[in-house]
């Protein structure tokens, strides 16, 4: 046994997206809850659903043994469940919303708990820091594929993603090799471009589009086309699904409009694909990778990344701490107020060292005038 | 050194679309025919284009070592190209078809080849066949992860495709269980649902559609309903993209035009959860694997399933066959006369034991009446 | 429902060890049986043990859902547990073995049992026999990562640890080219050589030594070596653990003695590395990849062939077969007399077309005279 | 093109063991210098081997593309060669040691090369500082998949080694909880813990060993018996080659003595399943991954890590640093004197937080008191 603490029963929830390492945070915060301090632990059932419906199952040992490699969440989640302004599942846009936060007070006290862990992105987050605003002493865990999240370096979850992204990568090379293609891959990333960049590297992309770095299309043809010429028939490009379409260039826009539909539905990457084969004449196809970023088991690196952030958070949760997340600074777990992690999105800087060594290998990012 | 033959050097050509195993049976054409009969090997670049502009390489035994893993083709493939009514690569539709075979018979010729092996899906097969009747001793080597030749019980490349597909399955069974959604894959298989059948038996779908079994779409919605009102708050529906919309239903028809652009561009798969999220407003994503299934390394199966054809193929040229097909019998390899196997296809027969074997382990192919 | 059927309930278990697929047979008897013929399903735990002392658990649908990916036996299974000569778990060699069969029959008759399902390998096939001859209607269903069962062409759990053994091949090979090194990989397979075949031949495999085939230790040497002068200055060595030691050669037998326990605890991978190394000067390496081969979610090759085998070994219940195992033969589900299967071993045909393959490749079975 | 340079040519060179993500670090550099800086590479083969017999090979831009994925050194390695205590390959022991530090300082003037970039583990490092000593301006790349070497936070290939010890962890679960055995997993990491420890926390291992932390084997067999009353029957441990026997106790020093040739071959690992079985009663298996730890495909997170470590060495070197290494702290690359990790060992720290993560959620490391 750790040193001694006045809290006794937690909750835990997991809101938003499906996100490799969940379960593993868990595992982690009841072990420790149980193991290092003798503290219970009850799961609230598909996010903040449960809290509001108080819909729970207590979290013993044994529930959480044999779930670090599983993905997804034993909890449920859910994704659009806000208590500050609830609208019921099923119901049209035209229902009102209604605050159940207080519900959430209520049933949080009733079942006489100390502490209520949050893992979830940046939406679930700024829920958890307005709860703490409402008095429930709350602990965020950090958690997304996008990697976005502020006052972390890094998210669990991302680690996977980017492993199934450069994976498929992997695949698509020797598609593109063999049919002298251009091969568009879009990622997941609507704010950020951390999982195409990262993914993108660790794939070999010759070029790489993300939110954060305006491209011309022009630019991009001119990759591909250049490389061909040098006997590279073959491109490989990864496009964060949150890239726009280019702005201000008429010809480009009269397109826009003709295949509002294609870009709508068949996302962005469907359409640097079409542009690229009717721009250069070379052959190109697209893939839109989508949920399989999201499942599965998640990579060793993000079953210790979670175990250290779960265990951290019931350590910090233990001493007292309330309304913070714990992240992670360079080598080490760290805590940071929600305050300060509420409502923001950490973007991919333009000129950081990760985009800077891309170019250095000669990723284009769309973007280069010579 | 083997039994003796006439044979003296070979041509080897890949076309059509990329499979996991090409290069496994290049290299065991072009090892079996140096080891066992000292014969030579010229591999044709870029499919039938090679043959009629006479590019091509020398393959020698250390050009083939070390790619049996290799995903793609180390000859590069084509699409189109047929000799028979070549098109100009890059030329519109309006362009003049032209008969090249001729220069194919000539450029063979020239090169002084006795034997020729096409490795290709059922088009490159019947070109092929055409140019065996040409004159050319044609050795075919069936290829597609589509699994749809005739003549043979499995071709080299579906395995590897099967994985994949399965192992996207278990990627979206976590995150379909985690969000208490319908998640629909959709997978290669434009004639058949080989593909689609054993993949989804492989990632245990709950919802099967082939093109060779007829479904209705609210016979679909009907399964995800009942599983949600047992409790089973998830789906995993896996689709062929060779199914079609239903026929001869109005209100369909009528979505369907609403929704044309969507179906075209984003495939079946995306119609599908369309319409479960709108009928039971059961929350659905669709997921379309696209080219990631046809890329990459091969699994062990098919690596040693591509060197047997591959071996098998060069035997049988060694010993005066021509103009037929290695293929799988049980646990044989055996030849066909590509005349049988050239314009067919082989489908899934609609009541054979995998379909029965998925029906009573509770998939839904989505015909049941009940 | 399938046409009628007199059987009610039936028991399963799983004997002998791990492998993959286990879970996808269970699932597919359990579900064929509940949703075809209404059959309910008791589970025996830990092998002929659970039979043998009524531990049991009931298998319903939500039982054997989820299952189909897992990897080992939910059953849990037992290596030594014979009915006819049981030992008591944890009794040193001296205790005396006792004949508990009667107590298996009595269980089963209790339980009002009309068939009992036995997954497992050669022993347990045959114990599964000898209870059938005891009056319980027994169905076996093949289960060995060694694909050694007579009857069959090929047992669920092999193409798994296929893939596994090539997997590991594809890692050493690249150790094996940058160190310049012979690298041994010892492969399970006591009787019969079809891992060390088809992994190794999968993995491309540069000597593969199987017990089927009698090699000289001389000529593993001189292949290594050749390749060395062939400027191919890596070798790779697949051995299957039942590979014995050369016998007649003076020098080796010596050898033995010295080494004795290095063989016994390090295998005969161990000795072919060191052998290599001391007669060619090479530097060697041994790796003996032991239970990895066995764990793990199955390949989906695997899980459904499992899956076919599983319903239909259900079927075959239901229609009134006994004393049958079901196999598979070509494309097809066969079944075949236990009595025929019995106490045999299938072993790798020393001509067969796969080692004809392999040979045709370059392999060396360490037999060549030159 | 960056910032001017004075260096115009440099050399490259991989000594010691393999390790994912080499051939990512050589590709950056070369990159790089070519597209940065209009810097040519040299390669030298088989590490310092190549640097004195001045075997090399020019490195352009084709030549470093497609290697990011794969395993190994395109430039061969080396153990052994010690410049400046050099044994001719295949020498026995008795031979003369030979300083040959100038052959490597003539060939590196001859060449007119600028800069000499050493990739390799604590061993090459040193050696590379004391060529630096001579007068070689050295940059020095930190590799080994065991995680060891000081001035950096972690090291590329040790995230791919992890990797593999977590998924073979995954498969030996199964079978563990099948057979309801002891699986002993023995690691890499002759002097430190790291990939035991962050491999086995991935894997959920229940005991944990590791040559910092002193263990009892009473300790190791309580914590496996704990878990068998518990109803746990089966128990995962994971220890690091570089695990020694206990001392100081009696009954083990006999044993040790009896069991010499066993411990020297096979390993701690099959000591320690060896004691557990035989002092439990409780069935126990070994595992010793051994060199396919080593090689194959980095994962993603490895090639990036790679890439910005090849890079920034590039750009350290142009900048005009010499004696330095490139290595990570925190979430940037940053260099450090090679004197000031030359001949150092980093080992775990036995109260880190990473250590403390793994007894938090009950992981014994065999040291525990109660």
């Amino acid at each position: 046994m750790s040193p001694q603490t006045d809290i006794k029963r937690i909750g835990i929830l997991t809101g938003g997206g499906d996100c490799p390492g969940l379960n593993a945070v868990i595992r982690a915060v009841v072990k420790t809850g149980l193991l290092d301090y003798g503290i219970e632990a009850y799961g609230f059932l598909d996010g903040f659903d449960g809290l509001i419906y108080n819909r729970r199952r207590k979290l013993g040992y044994d529930d959480v043994s044999n779930i670090l490699t599983a993905g997804g969440t034993i909890l449920g989640t859910s994704n659009r469940a806000n208590p500050f302004a609830y609208l019921e599942p099923g119901s049209g846009g035209e229902a009102q919303a209604r605050d159940l936060s207080g519900r959430c007070v209520e049933n949080f006290k009733e079942l006489q708990l100390d502490a209520l862990f949050c893992l979830g992105g940046d939406g679930t987050l700024t829920l958890a820091h307005k709860l703490g605003l409402r008095g429930i002493p709350v602990i965020g865990v950090p958690k997304t594929i996008d990697n976005d999240v502020v006052g972390t370096d890094v998210t669990f979850g991302f680690d996977s993603a980017v492993q199934i992204v450069a994976g498929a990568l992997d695949r698509l090379h020797t598609t593109a090799m063999s049919h002298h293609r251009a091969m568009v891959l879009e990622t997941m990333g609507r704010y950020s471009g951390w999982l195409a960049l990262v993914g993108g590297m660790g794939g070999g992309g010759d070029v790489i589009l993300i939110p954060e770095i305006p491209y011309r299309i022009e630019r991009v043809c001119e990759v591909v086309e250049g490389r061909n010429e040098r006997g590279k028939r073959f491109s490989i490009v990864v496009v964060a699904e949150g890239v726009c379409l280019p702005e201000g260039d008429p010809v480009v826009r009269r397109r826009v409009k003709e295949s509002h539909d294609q870009i709508r539905l068949g996302g962005i990457g469907v359409w640097i694909a079409h542009e690229i084969e009717e721009r250069t004449g070379i052959e190109s196809r697209a893939v839109v990778l989508g949920h399989v970023q999201r499942g599965g088991t998640p990579t060793a690196y993000d079953r210790v990344l979670a175990t250290r952030l779960g265990r951290a958070a019931m350590v910090e949760a233990a001493g007292g701490a309330r309304d913070v997340m714990v992240g992670v600074q360079g080598a080490d777990i760290r805590t940071v107020p929600l305050a300060e992690v509420a409502g923001k999105q950490r973007r991919v800087p333009t000129d950081c060292e990760m985009v800077q060594t891309a170019r250095s290998v000669g990723t284009s990012f769309g973007d280069e005038r010579r």
